[in-house]
């Protein structure tokens, strides 16, 4: 079994890179304070013995090959290191501080891998501050142009290449190197599910589809006290059509479908101007690619509709689109297996989230292992899973990687 | 008749302050670039030969006392030279320039007044960086402690004082010290009656009540994928919801009440988080108290509603309430009899904007002069009004001032 005070200790090591004066937690991805946290992680892969390696979009990997091994792909664990704007600790560092856990644990005990084992961090997964999510594993998996991803024009203006280069992580690998023999992700939920059901495992065999879009209305700023209602072209209105819009329609779906505008800005931002513009982002989900398709329709049939309602006009930016993903049946199997052999209750399902594995999917055979997200909550300081559950999670992935590269 | 070649070039002079690279107009109250209007219009107040004076909030006053004059109580014309974000060059600084060019006008023509003449650009009208909005004549007219008003903080979390203390516009003179004998503003009408009904006057005899408040939604940020939709308590949803349910009364009411959200803000605006708080500013207007009254009630009870059915909690500042206000029979009567003996069409109309003549009317008789806007469009670049009318505007005050300050 691994070693859970190494794991928990560093978690909250890692959760505490990154604070500001206020106590809270961003790590953005390729900020300073993200620098922080990969050299962190770096210094205990090579504490760990392992070889340290990024490739050019800034994925870092520990690799574990004993001069016995000759296979050269590598069977890979994985996550992110950065979070969303005031974050919990256990996303995406769950997933990476076990990999590497599970690695030293197979050391320590002396276990002979059938071939490499890789614990991989991937750059900017959250997509808070540039977009696509998932961005360092799609580029590895082959799905975007490195020059495209490093050319991104972050939230803040940055440039992703730059910020990079900035905080020293440009490596000189080929995003791809290495085409990994499996990938498996251990992860919080994120979600109510496990913690509803009392279930204390996740055996998750799909994703769901994310289609995230940027959507710009341009009306008239005029004065808040003179201009008659019926002559105003107020883009914080149209935008806020749109929020209950979305709403409406999930909430009266029945359907899994989940519609969120999680970033706003009106211009001129000023209390007696009636908005000219609205920038707002819109997070579309759902495991059915056909009913995603038809939300995303659903949505553009109305911001037609309010282009002629409300005499606005509108544009729209695609950010990230990914089609549901189904994961390997094989892997998922094992895990129901693992969990099973180690007494603990398991259950299929779906992730809300996006997930690295999804895009490495593309490339080898991929799944995931939840644990149970305490109320359910994520994105939020308040994310937190107890020591047990985060131990047995540890120790699934152990019980799953020493089946995948026994000899 | 004033000299239209003089109030065109300094309209346009003035309106030239305060440009960004892009060639946006933003003089904010008390910033630098408002300082820099704020130079050029003492500048012109010296080279015509006035006395200038300024108060502890920062109002700027260009006295004319002949020394035959032995009344104190001035003749007051004015207005202010702060604009909004992305302004136009007509609000405010056509009712400072031709109270300007009025008094010039008088005395190149060599006009004996019977008491003193004041030119006044009051401090901070526009609301937009510090609210309330009117601050140095609402100061100036007793209605606010001169302490109060230097203390507020800004939008940008600057101190208005510490701001007038830097641009060395923290006078010595105590708001209020000279008690106007009477009080007439010029100012383009900002809204579409004028033109639509091919007026050339507004006689201005009262102005609409203005409620200012600023409401924070205080939800629980989640994650955008994960979180079912009944799970959810969204504090961006909830802003969109009082948006539209302002905007429905509005529209539905067949009253002339008007309702923006001009400000919002989301945290932490971030595209896959729902948003755990919201900011945004209310601004609620009609020209009867009573219905202002059941606006405000309306709106609270709605939050009441919003806080049990979307399980966030709702807070709410007030930031402005200022009641409707009569303006000064006799001198809107005199408006009317100087647009007849000039040949101009004249109509009473009520202002939707709220003006320093509203403050001003607490401790003197006050009225105000409107011309028309182009499109009704005020608050943004494309605000505009003819020369013709700028002229025939500024004869009128001209013409009133005689009027008022014959021996
Ligand atoms: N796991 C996770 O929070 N990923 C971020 C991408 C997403 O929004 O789903
Ligand atoms: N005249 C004018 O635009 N005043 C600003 C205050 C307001 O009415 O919002």
């Amino acid at each position: 079994s691994i070693n859970p005070a190494r794991l928990l200790s560093r978690l909250v090591e890692l959760g505490n890179i990154g604070r500001d004066s206020g106590g809270q937690l961003s790590r953005l991805a390729a900020t300073d304070s993200e620098k922080l946290g990969r050299d962190k992680f770096v210094s205990w892969i090579e504490q760990a013995g392992l070889e340290v390696t990024i490739d050019r979009i800034g994925n870092i990997f520990g690799i574990w090959k004993p001069a016995s091994v000759t296979e050269e792909a590598p069977l890979m664990l994985g996550s992110h290191i950065d979070t969303v704007i005031n974050a919990g600790i256990y996303d995406g560092c769950y997933g990476v501080l076990s990999g590497l856990e599970v690695i030293e644990t197979l050391l320590e005990a002396g276990f002979e891998p059938s071939q490499p084992i890789v614990v991989a961090a991937f750059t900017n997964e959250e997509g808070v501050r540039y977009a696509p999510d998932m961005m360092g594993s799609l580029v590895y998996a082959g799905g975007l142009d490195a020059e495209i991803a490093l050319a991104t024009v972050g939230t803040d203006g940055s440039v992703l290449g730059r910020e990079l280069e900035r905080i020293g992580y440009d490596g000189a690998h080929e995003p791809g190197f290495m085409r990994p023999y499996a990938y498996i992700e251990l992860h919080i939920e994120q979600g109510p599910v496990l913690e509803r059901e009392g279930v204390q495992i996740g055996a998750v065999e799909n994703l769901q589809g994310i289609s995230w879009q940027k959507v710009t209305i341009e009306g008239d700023a005029n004065h808040a006290g003179t201009t008659p209602i019926s002559m105003r072209r107020d883009a914080g209105y149209v935008a806020a059509r749109v929020i209950t819009f979305l709403r409406d329609r999930a909430k009266n779906s029945n359907t899994p479908t989940v519609a969120t505008v999680g970033c706003m800005e009106f211009q001129p931002n000023a209390i007696n101007v009636i908005p000219s513009r609205a920038v707002f982002t819109v997070d579309l989900r759902d495991p059915d690619e056909s009913r995603l398709q038809q939300e995303e329709a659903a949505l553009a049939a109305f911001l037609d509709e309010l282009e002629h309602q409300e005499g606005v006009s509108i544009e729209v930016e695609g950010l990230a689109r990914f089609e549901p993903v189904q994961f390997d049946r094989n892997i998922v199997e094992m895990i129901e297996g693992a969990a099973k052999s180690r007494g603990h209750s398991c259950r299929r399902m779906t992730s809300g989230a996006g997930h690295d594995a999804q895009m490495i999917a593309r490339i080898a055979p991929a799944a995931m292992i939840f644990v149970p997200s305490t109320g359910g909550i994520s994105h939020n300081p308040k994310e937190s899973t107890s020591d047990a559950d985060l131990i047995a999670g540890a120790n699934m992935l152990l019980d799953v990687v020493r089946r995948l590269a026994a000899k």
